[in-house]
């Protein structure tokens, strides 16, 4: 037996107990005749003291021990003196007697702290180091408990747990698929799932009712910041259900996470269509910490002979509440600049200012009267010491761009509070995107997604136009401004589907090679479905108030879909790539 | 909203209520003016009747219903006058007022019914027909309990869930990886995990303590029966702990599964080593259902003129209760036959008939007196009935064919009684195993198993021969004859890892490009470890007292690795291939 306690479980009532811990040294300190060492694990950290003086043999064995050594003491515990008040077992310290190396290291190559000293590469390559750290090992903690209250919750409302495959079809539509040569197949290729999308489906098909799965997805595409090739999702399907039922359901499982992980209440989540998000925020996935709504001035602001917004589509403004002393010509200059950048292209930045003193500053001062600038402010609802900042051009474009600008002063404003949560479902999405590159739709969800029941009709007879103004019956779950995850009510008719695939510039024997066996299942009785996926790893991030997903994954790859610990991808011998038919071309 | 209900809740307390169903078709009658349906869903089947002579209206509609239509009905809740007692909603009808069609269905290919009339083929193809049977549905739903109640049980015990990556390197021992190409990093592949196994050790390194995961492995192996390229494992790894700890969590584990889901309280296990199994049994799996011991003969079969027993390294022999009257000439005739087969390969059979008038048979009455019959009776405690199986040659062999016999036997004679539990640890197996072809050892459990602890210094100094008898620190869990699972305590030190490594025929080049992160990962304080492994598909099956896997797994791949259903795995386009850097060699 290599312990009677972990470190994290004694108390004063211990005092007086003969005990055993075993655990990673985390710093020893040495007082005259005494050594002090810190012994942690999962649970917690112990103070260790060995009486160097009264013991010298235990106290020779204890000066070997380095950082990160584990070891395995024995003595008794004991109430400390100098009490740690920071500490679960800050009261006490084990009088050590018995002391027994496990095994020893190696200096680590940075510092086990919660900050450490190390760079991403190092603590990558040495994750088992990393993972040692509190911060991260706390994320992983986290995780597991999520996905565990996660289970206990789908559990209790009838949901089945459902494992679907992982080698299955590869369908061009969409993200790159990782494909797998089958050996026994030669020529042939699996594919991973992007979603267990299909699966589910059929499983609704298949009279299971309600399904789940926390399972994970895979994308082979190219790794923008913050993505994983390999990612997990909370996925969910249910039978005879509208999509009020879904979003009751899971709400009801995001309120459940947020009280029994951590501790917080979450009011009714508010609902907002897709239009309205986009005219109120710029944005389908508004961050509701904060206000700063956007305020449409295309009736007091154009027709005054300001060519700019004469000539814009749409000119919109926020207002920065109490920022009108905070930025100078230069900070202006600079904000402008910063809205200039490629990655967001605003053409300019207009500023309306009320000073403190009652004057109004505003670089498009020499256009409007003052009155007519103060009529702007009174539909903001601006204060003294407020400023406004307005953006104009064509209208889906400059709502982005004052989504980036009111996101960004939200930032600086310290107005995205931490611990503060916000939940929004976005509703009616639109069903198709028209892409003007390919001349063709794309699915805003995906290509199972059913239009809402009073489109339907409209969807199989109108002309293309029509087509454009679909809604789907789609919904996306937000919470401070991050999508958790989003589904749909599905189709479940053969002809619809057909109608929608071809919709999608499928030919009829593409669409019957890759979901033939979906419309088949349709024909045979399909129940009405929906479902919705909630990424498993972004909502462990949004509810631990993070912003990357990759200290929530035990193992995760770099950028360039590496893992550097065990440095794979890595070659593979000739006789796998005979075995399997296939060739390198490099 | 499409239902009040589900089809299996409905009792005599809610006879007059006005409830709304959906559900399928599973069958409908016509008796006279009323018309009788059975709606089914995954909760149950719920009897609709429709007054077709005072509503012919609805009365029109309902003859429209096929089998398998999805429908949905209203109406009153009512007592029948006919009860069933065999099913839960059989108290009761519904008369049925409104009635909806959600989805017609084509005729099924094969019948939803708990015995069907399809092939397996065409059950494969239409999995999701295959998977509305009650017998199937049932698997999947005792599956997803099983899966909850173990994530319950650990997650008390302190367990966290850690997810580990699919996407891995390929490592050319054991048994074949799924590869799949990189098209980030040109010419290299990931490989999809046979197990968790380093992964889960880096974790215990990295202090995660306690870890499991129910999770999904892959092994590109010729597909035997009940072998399926895709399952799942409840993977678990502890820190700090001995064998003892281990077997008492996973002893526990199991016991509250079968306490959860099939209400059966098992007894303590009991432990038996791998020599002992096999010396009692020919087995280190034995089924322990029924007794049927072998009895070692050699000391009075030997030595007494019959050249066969003579020459054999054993004799060794069951003995059939009751069986000496069963079995004519031409019986044992067959029995011998069918061990001589090529799959057995037993030479001979030798019998030894105590008939129920006192006499005695054998096949070997001319080499040995009565008295001496008499004797070898006594050693099996044979009584009068009864009838000795007896087999002979060299030792490992004749072992193995007699656990044949011994099976075989067992089950004609029906002591394979279902619903009865008979667990088993099986302990100190050998480390390693010496393989004449070859000319080296293989690791009988995997490379990463601990030698017993009073093993190590003779591994790490022993000779050739010493090898052979050493003792690994590993265990399997055996329940009815079925490996349910297994582990081991790991090495956790550097210097033992590369000596095992050595002794399995690795060049210190090729065990540091494998698996060099592991061996490090020990030189910075790794701790002592072990751990377990469960087969879920196949615990599931055998708690179920069914032989095959393949319907507890919602989409299993045929025995070319085949899933009938999507038609994977498929050709994929050459612009796929390209970009993966890989052409075919077919």
């Amino acid at each position: 037996m290599y312990r009677t306690h972990n470190c994290g479980e004694l108390r004063l009532e211990h005092a007086g107990q003969e005990v055993t811990l075993s655990g990673w040294v985390q710093i020893s300190r040495d007082f005259g005749g005494l050594k002090f060492i810190d012994l942690r694990d999962r649970y917690g950290i112990t103070q260790l003291v060995f009486d160097t003086e009264d013991n010298p043999t235990l106290g020779h064995e204890a000066r070997k021990l380095g950082r990160e050594f584990v070891v395995q003491v024995s003595g008794k515990v004991r109430e400390r003196t100098s009490k740690n008040p920071n500490r679960d077992t800050g009261d006490i310290e084990i009088e050590v007697t018995d002391l027994k190396i496990l095994n020893a290291s190696k200096v680590p190559p940075f510092t086990i702290e919660d900050d450490t000293d190390g760079g991403d590469d190092l603590r990558m390559k040495y994750r088992y180091l990393d993972l040692r750290r509190t911060p991260i090992q706390e994320n992983i903690i986290f995780r597991s408990k999520v996905g565990i209250e996660t289970r206990k919750y789908l559990a209790d409302e009838g949901f089945l747990e459902i494992e679907t495959p992982c080698l299955i079809k590869s369908t061009p539509e969409g993200a790159r698929d990782f494909v797998v040569p089958s050996r026994m197949n030669p020529g042939q290729f699996y594919a991973l799932p992007q979603s267990p999308q299909t699966f589910k489906q059929i499983l609704m098909v298949a009279g299971m009712d309600k399904y789940f799965q926390i399972v994970k997805c895979f994308r082979d595409e190219d790794l923008r910041a913050d993505r994983q090739p390999e990612f997990t999702q909370i996925d969910c399907e249910m039978a005879f259900v509208t999509r009020e039922d879904i979003l009751n359901t899971f709400e009801g499982l995001t309120k459940h996470l947020f009280k029994a992980a951590l501790d917080v209440s979450l009011p009714d989540f508010p609902r907002m269509s897709y239009d309205e998000a986009l005219q109120r925020y710029g944005s389908d996935k508004p961050d509701l910490r904060f206000g700063m709504e956007f305020v449409e001035l295309n009736d007091v602001a154009k027709g005054k002979g300001f060519p700019v917004f004469d000539a814009a589509e749409l000119v919109v403004g926020i207002c920065a509440e109490g920022q009108a002393g905070e930025y100078s010509n230069k900070d202006i200059k600079n904000l402008t600049e910063w809205m200039q950048r490629p990655q967001i292209g605003a053409k300019g930045l207009v500023y309306v200012k009320f000073e403190a003193d009652g004057s109004i500053k505003s670089s498009v001062g020499k256009f409007y009267s003052e009155e007519e600038l103060q009529s702007w402010g009174e539909k903001f609802g601006a204060k003294k010491g407020d400023m406004l900042l307005i953006l104009s051009g064509e209208t889906e474009k400059t709502r982005k761009q004052l989504n980036e600008l009111r996101l960004e002063m939200g930032r600086r404003m310290g107005l995205m509070t931490p611990g503060v949560f916000k939940p929004l479902w976005v509703l009616d999405f639109p069903l198709l995107e028209w892409d003007e590159d390919s001349e063709r739709f794309h699915a805003m969800h995906h290509p199972f997604t059913a239009p809402k029941l009073e489109d339907v009709a409209k969807m199989m007879d109108g002309d293309h136009e029509t087509m454009k103004s679909l809604r789907a019956d789609a919904y996306d779950l937000v919470i401070n401004g991050s999508e958790i995850g989003g589904g749909s009510i599905r189709i479940h008719d053969r002809a619809l589907q057909e109608k929608n695939f071809k919709l999608l510039g499928f030919t009829e024997e593409q669409a019957e090679y890759q979901f033939g066996f979906l419309m088949g299942a349709f024909e045979y009785g399909a129940p009405p479905h929906g479902g919705i996926a909630f990424g498993f790893d972004r909502l462990c991030a949004i509810m631990s108030g993070q912003q990357s997903i990759r200290d929530f994954i035990a193992f995760p790859k770099n950028n360039q879909g590496k893992d550097m610990m065990i440095e794979a991808p890595s070659l593979i011998d000739e006789g796998q790539l005979k075995e399997l038919n296939i060739k390198l071309t490099v």
